[in-house]
This record gives C-alpha cells, sequence and structure tokens, in this order.
C-alpha cells in the first residue's frame, strides 16, 4: 500500500511531501497508524547526510523513529496486539534475531546489525526503510512495543528513542539510590536523562552551559545544577562522581568532564559528535576511569523503560507541531530552541501540503 | 645519611652522578641497599620535564620506582623483614593510609595522591622523593615488598612497575580462560603483558607495527601476532576482542583498536602519550565498548603479582648495564631500541663516575 510521508529528497533539501509504498502486512505484522512521531537529532542528521562516513543517507530519506499510533491491522499469527490497541515503535524494526546479542535482548547490538526503523537496508524488500514521518508503519510485532492505555501518547513519543538512550546506559551502569550521577546538556536526551536518572533515586547534578537553563534543571528533578562554564563550579565536584551521562552531540572537552569521575566512575556518551574527541591519557589513568558509549536499548528494555515511565506518569516535555512546520522544527533544532522535544501531530499530514 | 646517585640536573641534561640525602630510618622503616634498579619510560618522561602540564619535574631528579634490593637495616617495629631478607620497592613510597582507596588496598588512587618514588613531595622531610638510581633507600616496611629468595632478581626489578602495570588491569577486567586479550606494542610493558595474559589462561593476541617483531611475540607467548600496519590483518580481528590492553606511549590511533572490541569490551591504556588522542563517539557506542585507563596498582596486588610470577617463573627480559651508560640507554629507550627492559646493575655506583 502507498501511504503519505514527508521526505528529504537530498542532502541539500528541505523535506517536502512523498508517496511510499509500505509492504503488505505479513502474519507476524502489524499495521500501525501513525498518530505521534518525534523529531529526534538523528533525524536532522541522516537527512542531511551528515554521517556520511558511518552511515551515508540513501534519499529519498523519510526520518523519524519516535512512534506512537495505533494498531490497524493485525497479522494473523500477531499475539501482543488487537486492532485498536496503542503501540509504538522505535529506532529498529528487526534484527538477525540469531546472534547472542538478539538472543539477550540487545537487538541494538546485533552482530548482523539491526534494521534501523529508517535508511537502513529493508529485509523485506531488499530496498530501504523509512520512518514515521508517514501516515503507517508496518512492522513485526516482535519490534512494536505496547503503550499503556491511559498514557499521554504525544508526550510519550519521545520515549522510543530519548528515552530508551538514556534509560539503558543508566540501568546498566547501576544507576540508583546512593550514586551522584551527572547528566550534561539539557536538551532532548538531557532532560530525559535528569528525570530518569532522578526516578531511580540517584543524587543527579546537571551540567549546562546556559545559566538561563538552571531553574528548568531543577524543576526536572536535578538536585544541583552546574554552569560548565564556570571553571569554580566544575572543580568543586572533582573526582566525585560514579557516573556522568554526557548526551551532547556537539564538540566539548570531555576531559573536564572525566575529570569529575571518582575511582572506577564510567562517562558515557549517547550523543554522538561529529567529529573525534580529544582524550587525555591522563584522563583515563586518574582513578581508574573508563569513557564509554551507549546506543539505544534492546526491545525487551525498551517495553521496561515505557513501563516504568507509565507507572511513573514520566513522559517529554514538548512541543507538538504540524508536519508542515518541519523544516522550521530543524532549523530550531540546530539552534537548540526547543523544551526539550518537537513531537510531530501527524494528523496534520492528512491536511495535505501547506507548509 | 648521605647516598650516591644519578640525577638529572635539568630537562636538557645527562644524568650525571649527585650525592643526596636519605632519612635516618623511623621504627617502622628498613634501609634497602639497592641491587638492581630497572629503567622505565616515565624515568625519561620526568627527568626531561615532559609530563610538565601534569607532574612538573623537580631538580635535580633522580629516577627510578623498579627497585630490587637487600635490607640492610630494619626499624625495630618492622615485622614483614630482617636484615638479609630481599625486598622490592615500586612507584609509591607513601599514601594517606585513610582514604576508602588506601584501605582497599588502591593505594595508587589515594584521594591525597600517593607519595611516589621519586619526584614528588616527602611525606617525612617536605623536600623531594629520589629514586631508585642510588646506593640505598629509606621506605616504610608498607610500601616494601617481600622477594622470594630463589627470585632472579635483576630480572624481577622491572615487576615493580612494568610487572604491575599490567598485571592489575588484566585481573581488574578478569582476564582468564575463554577470554580473548589483546596487547598493544611490544616493549617494556607489552611484553610483560603477553607474558601474564598467558599465564592467567586467555588467548592472547599481540599487535605490533614492526613485522620483525612477530617470532619474538610469539616466543613470549602470544598466540597470534597481528602486524598492525596491515588492515586486512586488523579487519578479520573486527568486534571479536573482550579486552585490549595497550601499552604504548607514542602517539597511535585507538579507534583502530576500539573497533577491535567486541560487545561490551574494554581497551585500557597504560602508556601515557603525551598529546590527547581523538576518539569517535561511534567507535564507542558500537558495542557498547569502554576506553579506560589504569595505573600501575596497590600495595597487596603488586606482592599478589610478585608471588605469582615467581610461582611461574615469570621475570623480564632484560638488558643489564652499568649505570654510566645510562644516558646511552635513554637514547635507545626512545628508539624502542632494547629487548625488553634495562636493568642498572647499582653495583656499578660503587665503581665511581666513568660514563
Amino acid at each position: 500500500m502507498n501511504v503519505r510521508s514527508y521526505a528529504a529528497p537530498s542532502a541539500e533539501g528541505r523535506l517536502a511531501p512523498h508517496s511510499i509504498a509500505r509492504r503488505d502486512p505479513l502474519p507476524t505484522d502489524v499495521v500501525i497508524e501513525i498518530l505521534y512521531c518525534g523529531v529526534c537529532h538523528s533525524d536532522l542528521h541522516q537527512s542531511r547526510d551528515e554521517w556520511h562516513d558511518f552511515a551515508p543517507t540513501v534519499y529519498p530519506c523519510v526520518p523519524g523513529h519516535e512512534i506512537v499510533g495505533r494498531v490497524v491491522k493485525a497479522g494473523r499469527d500477531v499475539r501482543k496486539f488487537k486492532e485498536g490497541d496503542f503501540a509504538a515503535v522505535g529506532c529498529m524494526v528487526d534484527s538477525c534475531r540469531a546472534c547472542a546479542s538478539c538472543k539477550a535482548g540487545l537487538e541494538q547490538y546485533c552482530e548482523k546489525f539491526p534494521a534501523y526503523t529508517y535508511n537502513s537496508k529493508d529485509p523485506h524488500s531488499g530496498g530501504v526503510t523509512y520512518g514515521g514521518y508517514s501516515e503507517a508503519i508496518v512492522v513485526d510485532e516482535a519490534f512494536s512495543l505496547k503503550v499503556h492505555e491511559k498514557a499521554d501518547l504525544a508526550a510519550t513519543a519521545p520515549l522510543l528513542c530519548a528515552g530508551i538512550t538514556t534509560y539503558s546506559p543508566l540501568r546498566h551502569w547501576k544507576v540508583g539510590p546512593g550514586k551522584k550521577v551527572g547528566i550534561v546538556g539539557l536538551g532532548g536526551l538531557g532532560h530525559m536523562g535528569v528525570k530518569l536518572a532522578r526516578a531511580m533515586g540517584a543524587h543527579v547534578v546537571l551540567f549546562t552551559t546556559s545559566p538561563g537553563k538552571v531553574e528548568d534543571g531543577k524543576r526536572l528533578g536535578a538536585d544541583e545544577v552546574v554552569v560548565s562554564r564556570n571553571p569554580a563550579e566544575m572543580a568543586a565536584h572533582a573526582s566525585s562522581f560514579d557516573f556522568i551521562l554526557d548526551c551532547v552531540s556537539a564538540e566539548h572537552d570531555l576531559n573536564a568532564y572525566l575529570g569529575l569521575l571518582k575511582l572506577d566512575g564510567t562517562l558515557t556518551l549517547v550523543g554522538a559528535p561529529e567529529k573525534p574527541l580529544p582524550v587525555a591519557a591522563f584522563s583515563l589513568l586518574t582513578n581508574r576511569r573508563s569513557l564509554s558509549g551507549s546506543g539505544i536499548g534492546g526491545i525487551p528494555e525498551t517495553q521496561e523503560m515505557l513501563d516504568f515511565c507509565a507507572e511513573r506518569g514520566i513522559t517529554s516535555d514538548i512541543e507538538l507541531i504540524p508536519i508542515q512546520e518541519i523544516n522550521e522544527a530543524y532549523e530550531r533544532l540546530v539552534k537548540g530552541d526547543v523544551k526539550y522535544r518537537f513531537v510531530i501531530d501527524m494528523a496534520s499530514l492528512k491536511q495535505g501540503p501547506t507548509g
């Protein structure tokens, strides 16, 4: 079937209406009518081919991997969903399901690489996958998540990437009561990191370059907010953190944050700056520190995170936009001008191209 | 008491004979007549003030922290040694002994910083500490190690830095049977890394830039030797290592080695390149990899390592030199021209300056 979408026609171009084909549902597929789709910085990077060396963009590119919607059709073997259920799709739509990582529920580290929700090889059509800036998506139920009936659907959408990307490392590095945890950067990822680390019971310190974000950081749940441009404020926290989650995609000085880790502390990157970042060996040798990376999360953990958030009423702070404003939203995203995630109201797509 | 030593008078200068004062032994001190002292790359860095930003050198500087000798006097409260015992001193001569790290036997990560064997503030005199390029050293028994009677003393000396610096991270990151472990660089540290990882039961792969070192790598215990300049050889090992110990002090591409780590694998630096090394976020995000650092080892673990090596007959491959050849040895060290550690026969110091 053909569905309406918004696509980037080239690395230079603006997103514009475009028709794409979705496969006929297989026995284990669900067809999800997309109600809301979050706007991730990755959407912008991929649309503009800014990750060319690692993941070159195939055009036209339909971004979007923070998808919440309603099941409008369920294949005959589908067990997890029935028609009318709310469902979600995150960054992956399939994986090999046979390697050690997949069997461990860590599909994001599939040894044969997962099929990502967009700009990936489509394991069924052989073509490319198209994301959530579209009317509907057809996905195997194994890569679809259950969304609680009472959830705020629009504000839940960003959990599918920003939520799980921060939740997974916080869990993996055992953040909880008695731990001092830093969150670097107050954007889409960072604001979820603050909410989740706080909900897990840690002492949360937010680092921001903007004195104007101090109050908002506290409102979101930070116990302390440090303006990272202030050397005295930074020095006061030297060698004191168990864990720091670095949510910044721009170039920045990692050594300044590594110096804040205590013995056996870890700084984990979830942002993906374009250029390599300089790391001084002494920053790591001192206190046997680690610098790590973490990418999204597996399907079981994504469901766990959605349940964790639903039970606690945790959602993303969002700005709801019609899809016709996506190009303007991208420009604002580049400037960090959003509190804290754009979410597209996909009903707007049915209104036709007015943007 | 005054003892003969060799000291660097300035960052530019050659090492030359110099007289230093050692304290009168306190009740818990031992006076060790130094028989052998290994030559570590750190000695050269510190002598030449190449770590100026982190640890500026105080001149004159007497290097040497791979010390093996004989106890010639024991203070009245000394329990661990009697006169005539063999004893060793490594990189530290004291620490606060009160912080969490010290109480955990991790004196190298003392929260108030340990007193290093040279170029550190002397906790007793208030002056600077002087290392093992000297006739004798006075050290608290708590920071002295026991050396087995039958040990090859000269070849044991390098264990006090090169040995423990590689042993400690191999233990901390649980290297053993069933683990695939890489050792990067075949020098003083790397050759100990190969021997120790092999003795711990791991599958050991040595990485070297020199095709001429392949045979020697296998002789030392590597199961495989990869010439790291050969991209095809490197690619064959992609995403396959549990742990890689990076023993290289020169600038090199960490991302090439990070790419060889499997899920949750760790690359640990024990060398200390002068300049920060560029790290690509994608190198870490893939497979949730970690880049870590490790510095020497604590006193209990250093004794454990000496016992482990003595039981298995593990020592360093050395070139024994008189102290009068130290400046020439430094020049050869810069070129990597030593198999694999210079050790000074301190008897030569008594012969007076002929170099």
